[in-house]
């Protein structure tokens, strides 16, 4: 059998930036183009020329790309021609090698939301589209709410289609736009329309996932006969986002038939970056990693249950559809009251603590790890923490420094212009050797704003660590989870701690108390113990 | 066309429970199971008795439920008869009406994992099966990595179905373990199943979502024959998570061919309350729920400005599937126009707030949301806090107290005994009418246990509030979360709190601030007051 070429479309610059509260600056959308690019997908939508500022500079200097770089915008309106709409112009004046234009399928848009009549909107398709073209310029047909529109009148949707593919588009693209339609409709949609004369290969698929379906929806397109995927990263978009390229990449590359039928702009050298890319776009949009993310997620390798994690160490592909590895991804085999000693000492060793098989230790870190949740701990994330509470069971945690005692003030009161404003001082004594060293810090940032007690300790702990002082400067709390929890006849609060430091080294500890402080200060102290051990400081 | 029975399988307290980070409580457990009972499904597996006590404890004193409550375990081991194996023993004891037990029907797993020959894993399928039957039980077999099995030896996974189905099974469910098979695939392999001899009606669905096609690999096996699917709430479950029930529910409901085709436990009128229990699992893990989750989540409906905005006045379903309040949901519209509008005065009048059509306050109000979001404040959960912020552009917040300053000390050091022990001291300071109240109170509860500065504060304010003092004796804090959002160019903390009086009385607040501590009084704050005023105090 002869392979096929199976192209991918990404619009994460323009239909993903229509998620609520997404906003790319310029230099974001060079960034994320740059990383496409990289990965290898075969066309870049950058954005709408002319429809906002940032979507407009960013064509003025238009990054060079391997990627067919590609101008999104709307087939001309009624009224003028193709030559004189000023909205097609500025796509054009883009000067892209390829341009979109998204036109109207369904006779109801037509009828109700453009107002003209089914043939005036199939002459603004042919128009427009004949226009790209005679500018030398590859064109794309985005054929919105197609589906919809095919179940109402298939008549006059295919001969929308019809219009774009007379008039020179390279590509007729079957919109889902509202996300309604099932991966079997969309299956025997596109099969009617390439018995209808519209040529597979010609054929690109875009999917919304309202119903949690892009995925299956795209792969059931190509199963049809198209051969042009459009998706995002990380499925961004609108309502419940696009398609997926994070997972369909992957997908398409490793599955069947899909990896023996297609060849695809992604090499499989270059699927190991994936995980990257995919933590790229959530740090420019400062989301926090969606971690049962297929293929690429934080917990996607991660295993919990006993019998499963026993099962991974002797044969990884039980419980594994592919390994981690190959998408950049690693496995993570967790501690849980189901856990046996085989796991904990995978879990150690990866920690860099060798214990040998049978060694009384392990079954003491067992009972202590048990006892520990009993109160209210919790070591699936914090796996910092975990390394050195197995350290102190083992006799293993060097002597670096003790916390002889603390004190934080917050108060609260109208300062003299009459308004109201917090404070909070903290007081920390450490012995470092025989060396005992106070040290007070307020929580007032270089803006003059309080930011809490757990701050102002943490500035106090790490103002004078002596001999460590320089291992911690680059410590940064990057989040804080809460969470009260039923750990006995009274509540406590579970505090866990996300760290990280310059190196883009990121940790997890945990601290539990009733005292909220307390809690967040034990989860602090365990961070930069954790990363005084790491780096070597003793 | 006679309608089917399509039966719904729960696993959001056995699978769901695998998640990295969660470990239900038994009190938690029971609340999951009782909104899973009035949601609908046929079936909730209520986890492994025996497993870990969590689950025994669920198990001791089981719900009564209109689901067929399924206790989960596995078949018996060889070289012992199924009377004499302790395991399975632990699980009938469990009492249930139906019980579930996970078997090997991949010969690959047999021969390695087990350590046993093919026929005696057939023989200990069977002889469990009929086991659980002869005790009068519901069978279901849980055919482990059934996909995998398949495609390597169909014969033998065919084999260990038959066993189970020969041995009385009511369900032989197919699992795809690792995640990895895609949609045709599932399709394909069960219509194999049922030619094999192994009936429809008695076939259920597993899958998980490691490719994000674990929606579409259920909808597959239905299309092909399959009757039980099983799945979790919000797709909770280890790695990437089940099938997603919160998305196959509306799904199977109101898209074709299931809708006509099927009948499900989950009635249309109660889908209503779909994302309110989608939610109330967040609330119960303390995840931020899912933006972009399919049917119920808060972007689900959400538009932006620009064409579809305006589209979606005109017509609501141009770029919506689904009329969001049919799953409980809601649109979000640029808060300026009609249609923000009429949702806010729903929400003021549940609150008992009338407030005319086109008042100017209302805009007011949206403003300030839209203002104090930003900051970090969300009110979503929070309807208590949000009542008293539009009392208060309104002008409809009653004068009851003020709080002129505080002052709260945590310390933490060596008692006489040597130990670490740690004490908040919280001073209050309030004005009532022309009074001012001094109130000092510590963290220390009856038992001499430190219970943290929020506690201390929430004493001294609660000390001594003269008037309306007897109102808020009963005033219970039952829940606290904590996240830090990113709200601007510093990251603050936002803390909701649950209140509780002695009539079960329930209602939320929302305190932010970089300042854990004031967030929290904030939030406490509110807290009183709501009560006061609810309770009738002005």
């Amino acid at each position: 059998m002869t392979r096929e070429k199976l192209y991918l479309y990404d619009t994460t610059l323009r239909d993903g930036q229509q998620t609520q509260g997404v906003q790319f600056s310029t230099e974001e959308k060079l960034r994320i183009a740059a990383a496409l690019d990289d990965l290898g997908v075969d066309y870049i939508e950058g954005g709408w020329p002319g429809a906002n500022p940032t979507d407009s500079a960013f064509f003025d200097d238009v990054p060079k790309t391997r990627a067919q770089m590609t101008a999104f915008g709307m087939t001309k309106r009624a009224g003028r021609s193709a030559e004189n709409d000023d909205v097609l112009a500025a796509v054009l004046n883009a000067g892209t090698a390829a341009v979109c234009l998204v036109g109207k399928s369904h006779d109801f848009h037509v009828t109700t939301a453009l107002g003209i009549t089914l043939e005036e909107n199939l002459e603004n398709i042919r128009a427009s589209i004949a226009h790209i073209v005679s500018q030398g310029r590859e064109a794309l047909y985005d054929a919105e709410h197609f589906f919809d529109g095919y179940k109402g009148n298939p008549d006059y949707a295919i001969q929308a289609l019809r219009a774009a593919l007379d008039a020179g588009a390279r590509w007729i693209v079957l919109c889902d736009t509202n996300g309604g339609t099932l991966p079997h409709e969309v299956g025997e949609i596109t099969r009617a329309v390439i018995t209808a004369g519209i040529p597979g290969s010609k054929l690109g698929i875009h999917t919304h996932n309202d119903t949690e379906n892009a995925v299956a929806c795209s792969l059931a397109a190509v199963d049809a006969g198209a051969r042009q995927i459009q998706g995002t990263l990380n499925g961004l978009g609108e309502r419940c986002g696009n398609a997926n390229l994070t997972t369909l990449i992957p997908t398409l590359l490793l599955k069947e038939p899909y990896a023996s039928r297609y060849d695809i702009g992604v090499k499989r050298e270059t699927l190991e970056s994936l995980t990257r890319v995919s933590r790229m776009l959530d740090e420019i949009l400062n989301r926090v990693p969606m971690k049962q993310a297929a293929y690429v997620g934080a917990s996607a390798f991660a295993h919990k249950a006993g019998l499963h994690a026993s099962a991974i160490l002797k044969n990884p592909t039980t419980y594994e559809h592919i390994d981690p590895r190959i998408v950049g991804n690693r496995r993570i085999v967790p501690m849980s009251n189901q856990a046996g000693q085989s796991n904990l000492r995978k879990r150690l060793a990866e920690a860099g603590l060798e214990v040998p098989k049978d060694h009384p230790g392990l079954s003491l870190i067992l009972d202590k790890v048990k006892e520990r949740e009993a109160m209210g701990y919790s070591y699936d994330t914090a796996q910092a923490s975990f390394e050195l509470l197995a350290r102190e069971v083992l006799g293993r945690m060097p002597d670096l420094f003790e916390v002889k005692r603390y004190r934080v003030t917050i108060e609260r009161r109208k300062n003299k212009y009459n308004q109201m404003v917090s404070l909070s001082e903290a007081v920390v004594v450490v012995k470092i050797g025989d060396e005992k060293k106070l040290s007070v810090s307020e929580s007032m940032d270089e803006f003059g704003s309080d930011r809490g007690p757990v701050n102002a300790l943490a500035r106090a702990l790490a103002k004078d660590l002596g001999p460590y002082q320089e291992m911690i400067n680059d410590l940064r709390l990057v989040d804080f989870k809460v969470r009260i929890t039923q750990g006995g006849t009274e509540a406590v609060t579970r505090v866990i701690i996300d760290s990280e430091d310059k190196n883009g080294q990121r940790w997890s500890t945990v601290g539990v108390s009733a005292n909220i402080v307390d809690a967040s200060f034990e989860a602090l102290l365990d961070a930069v113990r954790w990363k005084l051990i790491r780096d070597g400081a003793c």
